[in-house]
């Protein structure tokens, strides 16, 4: 019997695995020009960190996480989120002790343990960045600019940007009373999700996925605000203003992460049905310190994106990804003398750079001319012992037909690149 | 108290990173002039996959996975290399029913719980290629040939070939059997770990690494290759050398995994002691019907590089590696006014591909400048309330100092590019 992958994991095969390199390479250009650099960070991290650093609370802590204890008998646990071990990742190595912000961007997998369904894997990927040491609303609306021009230069139609204010935890701990007397009356009829998190944390009834009737008419986190977070939330929008990015404001927006402080932003992507966002984050400026333990405090915001989703999106609407470029030269060597000279060439060709092919399993001449159709290779290279014995070879180009001989030597030469263009 | 990594692992932050990403990416660049497509199996597979793909005795197997229980009872094991993974996707994705020799590759993430030292880690990293499908001997030396130019490409310097053919099964046990013959009058002299070997792959006790003396006039593989076997080798080394990769025959190299068959490669490298494997591989023959089980039988032949021994004797070596490119412009806001229209044009100038950074911390102009100067910025441009009266800007080139005053609207349009030459 053969045996499988798991159960919620993929297997990114070329054809497929194209469209990740895709995104990946726009992500790192985009980040180039904002200034963010990259962070890598381990596959998985003590499990105290996400106990800590993402909240006992939420659905992730409590139910989705690969929790083990490696050979020393230390819970560890595969990474569910991208920001917790960025941020251990600048505690431990102090960067906050450098003069500049610091902006951090990573890609990579995560994992959590959830029914799988359309767009959504145990093994799922994002794309997310960081930046810390900073209260200026310039760098959440930067934050927010980033994630929506990504989405805007991979070509994505229709993503709206929402953002919200969830203030600090003290304008939350007014908050939270309100809505706890406002769902009061209807407690029992919430879903059990929600019952749980009458106490614990009632903002995310608001989030509820199975039913939104009962949030109806309960208070706004708005209103609450003190002066701080207003101006922050105000300033916020000024840059984003400045910037051209649309936005709405949505008081309902609730993160699923418990760290939120002042800013929390989502993007939503028509085309891919109810679930519609596609992307998040927000300020966090207690984290650090949470983490990280006393005298670490610094601001951070940040976002993630995921990448299963967005290419779920990108296929719904229906965009196209450009094609990477195909093989310049599929060689073919006819007679053994004509096939070890041909072993010889095709390291030189793609030792100068050419993306270069030939037959490894035998096949005739038109099975092998059929093969640099398939790779789509612009010319074809066809060596025979009659001009083995003269040092030639003969390059066609496949899509007029041309053909041209020329002398091995200068295929062999550097400059045997300009003779496929 | 701070969370710490977990022992074994790196966190790669920037100013490191950077030789990760030039390390990818030659990589990447290589395999496409090679025709090989990035393949993306899970970072974790089904535990039996590991101990049928890489085998019941070894030491990974044995004593190095990093397995647990799913959420769901499932046996899970962190991959500990990359071969097993890509082998059980060609199976399950029915890759051998396409007509062209199907050539991968992959970079990423591997896991084994081993006791850390100089570039080896728990996490670590391999580059590797596996090409299915045929058993031309070209196709062993093309891979061969791809590594060696690999490590030529990123500039490291004395990297030698050495290269084995370890046969077929049949040829083993014959061969198994002398050895065993060999080493019984000194059976109790050996080290544990070969005792053990002795009865279950006494083939390893050649490549043991404590004691390497009782081996001394021991039997040779070599010797015991069968025409089949003997003829594949030849012609492997014919095609190197019609390449003009340089290499050695060490009939002593036996690989640490139990599934080549014929030829066995290793590369090594100066400068970082004893242990100086950077990377190897081989043909393997069977792996794919023992993994995917009958009617998948098909040949293949692979390597595997572990980036962090790269990385190591590049630095051991003092090859320098290219470093990435500066930021285009540094933008200075002198005034609130000022502060709100440097939003806007950084945001311009980012989305017309420019690198472009400004400061987030209410700094002074000189605190700012010394970020212009960290960052390496071609030029710094200011605006202050004048400027942005007249509605224009300074943009002043660090090496030269040289100043031009430009109009706001000619930065914010597309021709903006052509200033930061």
């Amino acid at each position: 019997m053969s045996i499988q992958k798991p159960k919620g994991t993929q297997d990114l095969l070329p054809g497929e695995v194209e469209k990740w390199q895709y995104l990946e390479s726009k992500a790192r250009d985009l980040c180039a020009r904002f200034n963010y650099k990259e962070i890598r960070s381990p596959i998985f991290e003590s499990t105290e960190l996400f106990s800590r650093g993402v909240g006992e609370t939420t659905d992730i802590v409590e139910k989705e996480m690969y929790t083990f204890l490696d050979k020393g008998d230390r819970s560890m646990t595969l990474r569910p989120e991208g920001t917790a071990g960025v941020v251990r990742a600048y505690v431990e190595n102090k960067l906050y002790g450098i003069p500049d912000l610091t902006k951090l961007f990573y890609v990579g997998p995560m994992f959590r343990y959830e029914q799988p369904q359309a767009g959504r894997y145990r093994q799922f990927h994002q794309f997310g960045i960081e930046a810390f040491g900073s209260v200026d609303p310039s760098i959440d609306a930067e934050v927010i600019a980033l994630g929506f021009t990504f989405y805007k230069e991979i070509g994505l139609k229709d993503v709206t940007v929402e953002v919200n204010s969830v203030g600090t935890p003290a304008v939350r701990t007014a908050y939270r009373e309100q809505l706890q007397a406002f769902f009061a009356p209807v407690k029992d009829q919430l879903c059990k999700d929600c019952q749980s998190r009458y106490d614990r944390n009632p903002m995310r009834i608001l989030d509820c996925k199975i039913d939104q009737k009962h949030g109806v008419g309960a208070p706004d986190i708005l209103e609450f605000l003190d002066e701080e977070c207003s101006t922050h939330f105000a300033q916020v929008q000024e840059h984003l203003t400045a910037m051209e990015i649309p936005y709405r404001i949505n008081p309902r927006l609730v993160r699923g992460l418990d760290y939120y402080t002042h800013t929390a932003f989502e993007y939503k992507a028509a085309g891919i049905g109810a679930i519609d966002t596609i992307g998040g984050g927000g300020r966090y400026n207690g984290l650090v310190e949470q983490i990280g333990g006393h005298g670490t405090d610094q601001p951070g915001v940040g976002l993630g994106l995921g990448l299963e989703r967005v290419l779920l999106v990108l296929q719904a609407q229906g965009v196209e990804i450009p094609k990477p470029e195909p093989l310049d030269v599929y060689l073919i060597g006819l007679g053994e003398a004509a096939e070890k000279e041909v072993t010889k060439l095709l390291h030189q060709l793609r030792v100068q750079g050419l993306k270069a092919e030939k037959d490894y399993q035998g096949r005739k001449m038109k099975a092998q001319m059929k093969s640099a159709d398939r790779f789509q290779a612009t010319f074809v290279a066809i060596l025979g012992d009659y001009e083995l014995e003269r040092g030639e070879i003969t390059l066609k180009k496949m899509d007029t037909g041309h053909q041209i001989t020329v002398s091995l030597v200068d295929l062999a030469s550097q400059a045997a690149k300009t003779l496929f263009q």
